[in-house]
């Protein structure tokens, strides 16, 4: 939607590329004709870091960046300088995991399914001069202008998803004390992970540690054997989820806002055991 | 997504217009710049009718029709014969309401919010030979064979309303007892409120007679305030929803897989005693 909404004939966009979302992306605006430019890619390291100095393109009607990479465990620590334009990010799976300055932003989108609420919801900021910019023979049901002029109900809305991410909302604000708090917990949480990573001879981390996600802590064992076997142990122990994508292999913790300190502390633990024993 | 999917350049296809829905369908084929034909309308009488008799181009590549028309009060009691050119329907509203014959169709199309489960889910039953008319340049998430090819995850599903959609069709399976049951009974439900209708000179309804929808029963009072006074009282007396859409006015009760057979006779009462005291 995003291209389809912002760009006029003629006009370009940036695109940064950190892995297979951005990839998508890319290859979303493509297929839709538009001249997109990719000016940053880290695919160079199949994508275990996030671009730094990067050119955008005066004339760019936005740039585009994912936040946060669930497969290559990688995130934007802090957003780009586009020195003027618009950032259009996708916060899929970061969004309301740490606080952000929405004034670089001419666009976020965010599928609920990671921090916010259920699966089948998708959030939209949209900057009202954004707002303006989709032309006339969008399907209507695509357009922002339809949902934004009818207060995001032109169509009979996933009233139960929607409900739950108010109290999930309500739950952020209340019960943690906001996104700072929320922040800091996550970066704790982390910070406990990467810790036995980095002081450990049989873990590996994938990502560059200038890039790592506070969301996905990706790492590898010595062996795909060893992998197997830690998925299998730490399932047993009640902690599942712990297998890489299938695109990529090797493990994948992910610590959304709905693992609590304890669970990851119980992950440490079972970590330290396994080196421990097989190590 | 339909004329999308299904028009490559040059095609064309047959629309019936029988009220608000299929107005949006048309103006969306025309959106797109598909050269599609309306076939049939029952728009001078303010689509209070399904038109009959209707001739479809032999060369259409599928006929769309709108099977129960929410806002008009009127459902096809049967398809039409199209001579063997592929029906495409929107069931949105009265989907698992009847049994159809799912031969004659190339393609259905139903949002679950009706009959099925939780608003945020669509079922798309669609004809192989169908899902081969998908051409390139088409966005991923609006292909059918994205979702086709994928058993339906490309992306993260809606699964809460999906398990949700499987307790409603177990509902259906074992407790009513399949769509035959349920037909029944939603035929009584009907025929309940339709003959209080029929035997009254106090309320009038709006639909023909040979067009009814089961699912929507529309009518009208003598006069606008009694109507407010009407749906004011059934309020009173735990019968909400009863306003006819803001678009037409008047009186309708939905009555959907969901509402009982008690339900609707606790209304059938209160329309008879509703009569008395001001009819």
């Amino acid at each position: 939607m995003v291209p389809m909404n912002l760009l006029k004939n003629g006009e370009s966009a940036d695109y940064v590329n950190t892995g297979t979302w951005s990839t998508k992306a890319i290859q979303e605006a493509q297929l839709l004709g538009k001249p997109i430019k990719v000016v940053a890619s880290s695919e160079d390291r199949n994508f275990c870091y996030i671009p730094e100095n990067i050119r955008f393109n005066q004339d760019a009607v936005y740039a585009h960046v994912t936040s946060n990479n669930t497969i290559k465990g990688t995130q934007w620590q802090a957003y780009p300088d586009t020195k003027g334009v618009p950032l259009v990010a996708d916060m899929s799976s970061d969004f309301m995991s740490r606080p952000f300055d929405g004034k670089s932003f001419g666009l976020i989108y965010a599928g609920a399914q990671k921090n916010v609420g259920p699966a089948g919801v998708c959030v939209v900021i949209i900057r009202d001069d954004m707002l303006g910019r989709a032309s006339g023979n969008i399907p209507t049901m695509l357009k922002y202008t339809t949902h934004s002029s009818k207060n995001s109900m032109y169509n009979t809305p996933p009233c139960f998803g929607i409900y739950t991410i108010q109290l999930v909302m309500k739950w952020l604000e209340e019960t943690v004390g906001g996104l700072e708090a929320m922040d800091t917990v996550n970066r704790k949480k982390a910070a406990c992970l990467y810790n036995i990573i980095d002081n450990s001879g049989f873990y590996k981390g994938t990502a560059d540690k200038s890039s790592r996600s506070m969301m996905n802590v990706t790492f590898r064992l010595p062996t795909e054997d060893l992998e197997k076997q830690f998925v299998q142990e730490a399932l047993s122990s009640g902690m599942g989820g712990l297998k890489g994508h299938r695109s990529v292999g090797g493990c994948r913790a992910s610590i959304y806002n709905a693992a609590s300190i304890e669970s990851v502390d119980a992950l440490a633990d079972f970590m330290k055991a396994f080196e421990q024993k097989n190590g």
